[in-house]
């Protein structure tokens, strides 16, 4: 891969290299996990709300959910996007941002042992500069882990219902090169854009591969999948770090 | 590969094989291109609308769009669904799915060539099971075939402004087996679900995969990816076959 | 009448001729009534679902119901239509074609009988060159039809709970001339337009006649009601021979 | 006909006989036409807007347009009803009276006279006691009356452009018999309704009969039909008398 | 003050003089209470409607609720607005004014008395010169009272359950002059604009002071809050006169 | 007033006490001005944005506009709440919040010398503890002083266009006693609620005072006011000190 490659990126890192990455726990004070997740530039307040009731499809079913919501502030960008509310409703790119994020965090969590309840991941992005979806994905997980503690306060579940640590970052193909953690010039000027889901085993939960304007070949797709498992496991390292784990807090850590 | 699997599909096809694929053209006669794209029973129509506009951010520029947008008739399904104009506008689902057949055949057009024209590809599901999404891509394809040889006889351009073929379809892991185009049955079972377009070369414009309460391997990936490979250029076959290929319409075929 | 009226209409019909007129049972699978409906070159696809609820006005009355709902498909006219849901609901002619069609087959139902269950009857217009709104009448007759078979079927009644057999035409005064079943070019040049819905008895449903930019006379009315009744009791035979009405199926008949 | 019917109304009318009609002219002071449409307890403010503009469609045409609104106080009727606005827009029903208000009073101006400017009648029902459309065609021919002298007034055209006075009525089978002009309680129970518009000279301008659970005869209708004229064109004196009309004011009068 | 003032205002008042204020009961039949309020030249229609049910808030707690809609027709004004539900819901203008409206209403009533529920204040403004949101409260009180007679004969209370009585006045800064009940020229002109809600002890319930566009000082505001103490207290007595109040109707009075 | 009431507040402050007042400014990086403004737990992020257009009232007038649009994280207080984009649009509150913060910080810029530009006020809260429209008001000026600055770098305007300093604080008549700067305890048993928009020179530029469930005497309100000029200039002195004001930066300081 391209550690030795020649060409500094625009802010000088390797292509392999993350961002500053920092979850900052309990950013604001009222919900039951709230963590500001900075990639860099790139800020996302995620929350954590935990709701005792489940969507109509579930009720009786002794199942939970996890379910997502995003959006950008007005100003979280260099020019001024309108609020959805006064274009009536989520954008389409918001609307897959959400999806994405709410199904991500869903297959984390053994819904089975959260029983009838509903934790609703919040991500607002206070400012943006390129992969604000995986960092509302990466940084949703530590605030979900913070709200699932405090249910196994409250004597809920003796263990935390979750399967595998997760985080996700964004890949891309730029003037031929694989880099990792795309910032929002380079993210611009992709030709491949690719977001990647994992977990702490180096298994896939999701894919999202882009060429608009271009296309990707086999070695391509080897080459950045490559990199986005280096990154989700050092991603997850600053996770547990911000977290604290502790022993046998997880079944599986 | 599980061509010598064992386990029939619930249709007794084998796990590489596709449905009976058909691409009917000139299914209504006011769209520029109107074709009922068929996989088995999933029935979608693909009509392909010129006009001789483009979206704002492009006007003055010299370059032309490619837009989609897609909806399922309410009892194209065997539960009626509620048309989106009762719920104030397409769900998430609708969203991101014309959100991918839009970047997909807009991928595969020349913008430059094109013009300042917008083509607008209407996928109409009348019936699904299964694999809509990629049956409007497939079907959206042949229908922007049609709309550009309507402009290329109105003299617009000397050639198709084309730069593939392009196909997609679903794959995904059922029981552990990766299986090719997946009806609604085996859908409903699959761990993992990708959807994959790609073009004649075997080049990638989109990949998308989730394990929604799974996880998947590289290897799984490997697999499904073959899988889809195959697919793919099988339905380019069914393409070229009912558009009937002319010698040099198009620069690359 | 207008047998022998010198002037051939554009699609060289006489004065009082239907266009070819089929319905098509079965055009899709999961519906309870699943009927294409075509008048010449208009196309409407009407599908009847079967709820086993009420509105609320209804709910512990023993009663059930029937309404509809009307949309066209952006392509199914020369000039692409935006989809209602991009308008935020319904325009208003298709509302007024909506209450039309509900009306008028739940004029046709004993709703006791049905009892507290509802029939939505969709029509989806694929293709349109004038008279949607009567095929959509006629055609949902037909699903209506469909669907209370099946109801029979369960057991549900021992008769189906029809009080007679309905359609509906369009008939207009154009260059002065009354004629039946306009196609889009007709309607167009119409001074007159008006829509007749009647049963195989003879009797009126409902009329709905509109001179914009011109007025009628009683003896112009008397002129178009006739023909409607020659239309309406014609379209009647071939909703009968669609449905291969078998003896004692329905009470009247 | 039933003027020697036994059977006396609930209002203790003839069957052939309207209820007290006013139109009560300047009845708010900003419009160009102002008047308060009374038929028994029945009333209907009709306000008329002159717009120097007309609709995309007509830009550049040199032709005028009439439209028309229609909405219901909450309190008009005995149980409130909500606004349009809590529900996201005009009923079906509002939707289908607003546009049979704006065909009728289209019909009757000559829009190629009028020029390039819109008429907009608003028909706002204070209170509520059946016929409300036809009050609100009957009163609102008097404020587009008022809003054409307006503009003759400021010199815009030196006769008013209307092609003739136009009045509307309902009438209905109640029991069996028909009725003119229904209050609430009579609608209610009638078989069959029937909305009829007509000009001076007796001619038609749109005729809507409806049998909701019922249907009708010929006779029937022909029995409807002329009760509506007579009842229109006493309809039309009570405007003439509200307007004054001065000799010479209309081409035709 | 101003009696001595020099300077007559546009319709020949003294600045602490109210525009002629009366207010017709029962203008409309079906309401629990119906007052066509007017000042001058300015008519708004309250209604009131007893619903028995409270919002989901209130559910079990025995207490009741008192609340408001505010909307302008159309051509209430010289220059024509859009109906609220072309525009899909109330505008901020008119949210402001029903919140206050409703808070003012809310705040006269013994809620525990009455009982759980809602009274629904709609204020329609027919014709509108200036004052309408005070208008608004001081004609909605009158409806209100209306209403809670008509609960009390109904045996639902033995007294009125009302606090006090209650008007509102708008108060402004014209050219320097405290001016009372400002007409829309006034209004338009003035630098302070104030709306003020007073009960018949003289203590405020409710003020509401903008200065956009200027600024007010502690004296001005002294000035101002004295001519609104004359104002609603005047008021207050065309309220008593108009409702015809009794011995012992309330506990305060 | 009430330094030597012997009854402490819920967190220990003086009657007559704000809670730690801070405006971080930059504390996103794209806007024109970003400020993040505390009142103790309360945070709020209000962003100004320049636009170089205006509404369309203002088009060709050569004067500015300033706006705002407020909003709530969904877990900026205790209990989620949803966001307006889910329930179609900005609710009552809001509406009313954003009208105020927009009419403040207008009165305080001189439009003409703005010129045909709009600056966008964006105050979305990310805590809530009381007193967030109030901190909106606060913040926003600070906001707005730094993009009025980014103009005068540009070479717009020679002097900042602005008219005075502005803040805004809320008071409170709780349990009889008139409190400064209520927190979300206070704020929810408080009888008498009211925010004030005050300038350097102590002259108001807004007052809203609400007694819902109580009324409030000339007596109390002179109490609160003088507390709200207490606080106004207090605030006032902490956005100076934040703004590090330079000689001659304002025609007035």
């Amino acid at each position: 891969m391209s550690r030795d490659s020649m060409v500094l990126r625009v802010d000088g890192r390797r292509n392999d290299e993350l961002r500053p990455v920092t979850f900052q726990r309990n950013f604001t004070r009222y919900a039951e996990g709230a963590v500001l997740a900075s990639f860099g530039e790139t800020r996302v307040l995620c929350t954590a709300t935990v709701e005792e009731k489940v969507p109509s499809f579930l009720r009786g079913s002794g199942r939970g959910w996890v379910t997502a919501e995003y959006s950008m502030l007005p100003r979280s960008t260099s020019v001024r996007v309108s609020r959805s509310t006064s274009r009536g409703g989520p954008d389409g790119r918001s609307t897959e941002i959400q999806r994405l994020v709410g199904r991500s965090l869903r297959a984390c969590v053994d819904l089975e042992s959260l029983g009838e309840r509903t934790i609703i991941l919040d991500c607002d992005v206070l400012q943006a500069d390129g992969g604000t979806r995986t960092a509302a994905v990466s940084g949703g997980f530590v605030a979900l882990f913070d709200a699932l503690r405090h249910l196994k306060k409250q004597g809920v579940f003796p263990v935390l219902p979750l399967r595998f640590f997760l985080s996700a970052v964004s890949v891309g193909l730029v003037a031929g090169s694989p880099l990792l953690d795309l910032c929002y010039r380079e993210d611009s000027a992709a030709e491949v854009d690719m977001n990647v889901v994992m977990n702490h085993r180096g298994e896939y939960v999701e894919i999202q591969g882009t060429g608009e304007g271009s296309v990707f070949t086999g070695s391509d797709l080897s080459g950045l999948l490559l990199l986005a498992a280096v990154g989700t496991l050092e991603i997850i390292e600053f996770q547990k770090e911000a977290l604290g784990i502790e022993d046998g807090e997880t079944a599986f850590s």
